[in-house]
This record gives structure tokens, C-alpha cells and sequence, in this order.
């Protein structure tokens, strides 16, 4: 099978000056590109998922601010808008770090500049992070190439979209996948549907599909008896946020799927760049876990027999609802952390020398 | 709040002579009871899973055969409703057990006097089932009420659905949860949705919301975060088939639901009648597991905002799916098992004395 990059979820329109986006709601049935005209369109990409995945977020919202300082550069209006796009998701810490950077890089510069200068971070910003997914997908490589059976396809379980669609272009999590994929190295990929809002049925399975990478969709539930069967050789997720000591947080059902594989003795990696470490976070139990909409539960969008978009009530009305988004994987049960600068052991003294590590030639805020 | 028994799932109709079952596949949104009036009804009611839940499927297997003996009593013809009845479904034992326990009542009675033979050993197995489940609830109880906080409400998480809708009355993992509530005690269920089918928001729901009992529907990744965050005080769930060693099978996604007990010291508990366990498995690596159809997986059935019936579709056309209804769950993850004999440890020695205890006065085939 031919292999084909992934296609980019975020796009700079330098004819028009303006960012466009994939309208993620839309996939599978539909790829959609949409022009960011507003500073309520930016807010709205991100509350409304249209883009989503924390490196993804974070690069929208710096672009998001350097519009806004397109429009009125002063401190004040700054500080608004990072306080609006700060709002938009409680979890992804990439979300700070960006707006962080972008504010930082804009401190010593006179009001008339900002505006040049914002932009020119946010562009920086964004090719970082695809050239750290890439790096990402080096270093993943190795841990792939571990792991082959001769003469056996390679089998990768993943959660959620931690793809080109939750960064701009790779991903995390499948930046590996896409990586061995490219080498020709045989594998398949389990993609867990991930309810309620079923990234991997429409995200996940629509990139890896466009991208000629052989996949397998499951309901989250059966992600156990497949690691229990031996029919999984690595799970690898992203991340929104991991703490200092290597707890990871990311999609709900994330922590189930790292339960499994440690009964099993099958290894469980988390790829994500150092941006996501959170390093004022001690451990997990710091991160607040985001609730969201109970009718992302009560109900499911889709296509009918006409290809037409639908959305049909699953439940009973009056039913109570609880709608965690994200769950906490404690370290000890992460084998190790995939990042652009190398693997890593989750946890405190390891972490603590990636910090110290990265501290001279990156911009993260440490 | 008043406590109310749960609706059966399946009544004899005495005035037409017939068996009248909930269609499942209705509810939550319309409670429809029809009637089976031909074996090709008998079987597309456990093949559609318009009935569902081992004991349930067993009971409508019994009186399927009984309706068969009514029409032609001899020794082929009752063979061969038997082989048509025994591949509806492949994993729930009680579907032999049922058909076994008719096809013994029969064996030493001429042919004309079969057919209300067989109808009677139908109504005792139907009555031992509802008894069985009210004696599964009494054990149950004794549990709950160890676990009780003083001041705090009960919370217990259980998939799928183990319920009155799983049986004929009062259900498996659902019985103790009736009977603590009808004692008053203050509890709450968490309901795991259960994908691909929805059992959980559209059957258990609907049945704890007819009886009164307070719950909360969560996506079935969500059960890992909730064990984890302390807002679980025990799970129970049904077993569509038990081995001999105390593994336990049952609908796939708990087994994750055991990983995360066992992660968090949470007693895990399987209710189940004694009919349930296959004592010719040895383990739980001798059960096969059922591959259901990937259109389970692929799309969705519900109602839109004008309550009509519809089915929208999640994924992209020409992907790959892995359906698999059922997974195994060590018994080393298994607290106690909850029979109609009492609680018992989940091991080969405990349950060699439960098949000792009842072989005297039971009519289980051991």
C-alpha cells in the first residue's frame, strides 16, 4: 500500500491572510475547510471542537491572538483576548503555553509592531510543532522497530485522534505509525471508537484512511479483551496534559486501556511534546478533569441512508448524566513518554532531566 | 422515593396460550409486548435480541421448545427445534442448560403427553428463575449493607444490563440494588452505557428509571475515572457464562471494569444464577467469544426530535471493524460471586463446594 501523508488540519491563506481549519465536526462524511474571520471564530473553533487535540488548540489560540493584535494591539486588548481564548477549553495546557508564548514575545515590542510580531510567533509556534511531531515520529520509530515479530504485522492500538488532526500535521501519538508506515514496516492499527463524541470512528479512521494506513475500528470496551488476547502489541495515546511526576491526562478511557496493558504485559507509551507537561503540576490528582455536555452522551450525530447529517436521541428523557472528558493515568502504569526530544521514563528524576535537557534550546515555558 | 418492582420481560399468557415478551430492541422509546406465536419467532426473538441476558434467553429457549412440542412431539422434530434454538445465540450456557433441563423432563414420557410436559418444565424453570433472582437479591443485600458509609448514599456502578430485562424478574446484578432500595437504604447507580448496543442507556436505564431507582448514565470509559476517583463503592454485573474456576464472561468492557476495581481496591462482584456456570469449561480461555455484526459498531439506532425510529451511520463507507460482544475476566479480579446459593469466592475450590452444596437439590444439569 502506497503511503500518503496525512492530510494538514490548519493552514496559513497567505494570499488571504487568514487561517483555515478543518471543520473536524464534519469528518468523516465531510472535509470542510473554514476561514477564520473573528476572534469569535477562533473561540468558537475551539469550543465547538472544530479543532481539538491540545497541540492543535494551543497553535489555533496563538494564531487567535495574533489576529486579535491585528486588530488593536494594546495591552488591554490583549490581555481580553488571551482571557477569551483562555476560556474556551479548561484541560489543554498547551492552550496557556501558546497564548504564554505568543504574550511573552510581544513584551518588549511597541504597540505598532505587535501585530507583525504576534503573527510571526504564531507561525514560528506552528512549525515547531510540526517539526516536533516529526521528531516524535523518529523516536517512536525506534520503539516500533522493538517490537516487530518477524514475519508478523505490527499491532498498534490508539485512543481518541492524537493525529495530524490534533496537531497540524503527524500527530503525536500516530506520527510513529505514519513514520513505519512509511518504511514499509507491516502494522495495523486498532482505532478505539472513543464515546462520546467518537474521535476514532470519525477522526482517527478518516486520517489513517486518507493516509493508506491499514486499521481495525473497536468499541472502547473491547480495547480489553483484544490486549487480553494478544492481538495488540503497544498502546500508543497523546496527551493533553502530564504532570512533573508523569501522570498522564488525556482522553477518557485512556487510564482503562493502561490497566490492560499492564495486566498483560503489553507496553503502553504516551507521545507528546514537551509542551504538555505541565510542570507546575505536581501529579494528576492536580489536573481538574473537564465535564462536558451531558447531550454529548444522551445523544449521537451521524449520516442517514440519504448521506444526510442527523442526530438521534439514545436515551429515555430525564435521565441523569455524567460526562467526564478525560481520565489520569497514574505514571507507574505508562512504559515511557514519547517526545521530539527522545523517550522517557514517566516519571519525576526523568522528567526532571528532560526539563533540564530541553531548558537551553527551547522556548517552553519551564 | 417510592420503590416499585421492575417491569417483567416475559409473561404467559394464559387466556391465548401464549408467551409475550417486551421487544427490547424498542425500548427505551416504546414499550412494545409481543407475542411469540411460531418457533421462527422464538428464534428471531433471541437472534435480534428482542430478548437478551442469559437466564432470559434461556427461559424463551424453554418455552420455544415447549411451543414446538405442541405442534409435533416426536423425537426428530423436538431434535430439531432444539439444534434451531441452540445456534440463536453461542455464548450463553443457560441457552443449553434450558433446552437440556426440557429435553430431560421429556425423555421418559410418551409423545402425547409431552407437550404439557414440556410446557410444565417451561413454568418451573420460569419460576425457579424468578426465584433464583429474588435469592440472588437477599445475598446480594447482605453486601450492599457492609458497604454502607453512614450518612452517605450507596454508589454502584454495573454495564450492561443485568436487570429484570436480563432475566424474567428482578434481574442478577440488578436484584440486590432493587432489594436495598426497597429496604430504604440511599444509593445510586452508575449506569455504563454499553457499546455497541446501548443496553446500558436504553434497557437498565429504563428499567431503574420504571422502578425509581436514582441513576446516572456515563460512557463506559468513563467507569475507569470514576472507580479512580473514589465515586464508586463496588460494581456488579451479570455473567453470561461463569467457567469452573470462577472466570467470569460477560459483556465485553468488564473486564476493564474489574482492571480498575482491582487498581483501586473496589469490590468487584459478578451475580449470576448457579445455572450460569459451564461446569465442562475449565477456564475462561475455553469460552469462545461471539463476533457480533460490525453494523452494531458502524451505526447507531435512536430517535430524532420528532420521536421517530432512525439509524444514522458514524464512520466513513469501507472501513474495517472488529465487533467482540463478550470478554473474560479473571477470576482473581472477581470479589465474590452472588448466587441464589449464597456468596462465593471466585476459585475452583469454593465453587466445587457451591456444585457439591446444590447438586442434592437442584435440577441443574452438573
Amino acid at each position: 500500500m502506497a503511503a500518503a501523508n496525512p492530510t494538514p488540519s490548519l493552514r496559513w491563506n497567505a494570499a488571504s491572510g487568514a487561517v483555515e481549519i478543518v471543520d473536524q465536526t464534519l469528518l468523516p462524511h465531510r472535509l470542510d475547510w473554514l476561514t477564520l474571520d473573528s476572534l469569535d471564530d477562533y473561540c468558537d473553533a475551539i469550543t465547538a471542537m472544530r479543532v481539538r487535540g491540545a497541540p492543535l488548540i494551543g497553535i489555533t489560540a496563538a494564531y487567535g491572538l495574533a489576529y486579535a493584535a491585528s486588530l488593536d494591539a494594546a495591552d488591554e486588548a490583549l490581555e481580553a483576548a488571551s482571557a477569551r481564548l483562555m476560556e474556551t477549553r479548561p484541560t489543554a495546557v498547551n492552550l496557556r503555553w501558546a497564548l504564554e508564548a505568543v504574550n511573552a514575545a510581544l513584551e518588549a515590542v511597541p504597540v505598532s509592531t505587535r501585530a507583525a510580531a504576534a503573527l510571526e510567533c504564531a507561525h514560528a509556534l506552528c512549525a515547531a510543532e510540526v517539526a516536533s511531531c516529526a521528531a516524535i515520529g523518529e523516536h517512536g520509530l525506534e520503539l516500533l522497530q522493538a517490537q516487530r515479530k518477524p514475519g508478523e504485522v505490527l499491532q498498534i492500538m490508539t485512543h481518541c485522534n492524537a493525529g495530524a488532526l490534533a496537531t497540524v500535521e503527524w500527530g503525536t501519538a500516530l506520527a510513529p505509525i505514519y513514520r513505519a508506515h512509511a518504511d514499509g514496516i507491516p502494522l495495523q492499527v486498532w482505532v478505539s471508537e472513543t464515546r462520546p463524541r467518537n474521535q476514532g470512528t470519525s477522526l482517527t479512521a478518516w486520517e489513517l484512511q486518507q493516509a493508506g494506513v491499514p486499521f481495525t475500528i473497536v468499541t472502547d470496551s473491547a480495547c480489553g479483551q483484544l490486549i487480553r488476547d494478544g492481538k495488540v502489541d503497544c498502546v500508543i495515546v497523546g496527551a493533553d496534559r502530564v504532570a512533573a511526576n508523569g501522570d498522564v491526562c488525556n482522553k477518557v478511557g485512556t487510564y482503562l486501556k493502561a490497566l490492560a496493558c499492564a495486566d498483560n504485559k503489553v507496553p503502553f507509551y504516551t507521545a507528546m511534546p514537551v509542551s504538555t507537561i505541565d510542570w507546575r503540576c505536581a501529579s494528576g490528582d492536580d489536573i481538574p478533569i473537564e465535564e462536558r455536555a451531558i447531550d454529548e452522551v444522551l445523544s449521537v450525530s451521524g449520516r442517514n441512508h440519504l448521506g444526510e447529517a442527523g442526530r438521534l436521541a439514545l436515551a429515555a428523557e430525564g435521565v441523569r448524566v455524567a460526562n467526564p472528558a478525560f481520565d489520569v493515568t497514574p505514571a507507574r502504569l505508562v512504559t515511557a513518554l514519547i517526545t521530539e526530544y527522545g523517550v522517557f521514563e514517566a516519571g519525576p528524576e526523568s522528567l526532571g532531566e528532560l526539563r533540564k535537557a530541553c531548558q537551553g534550546f527551547s522556548s517552553t515555558p519551564m
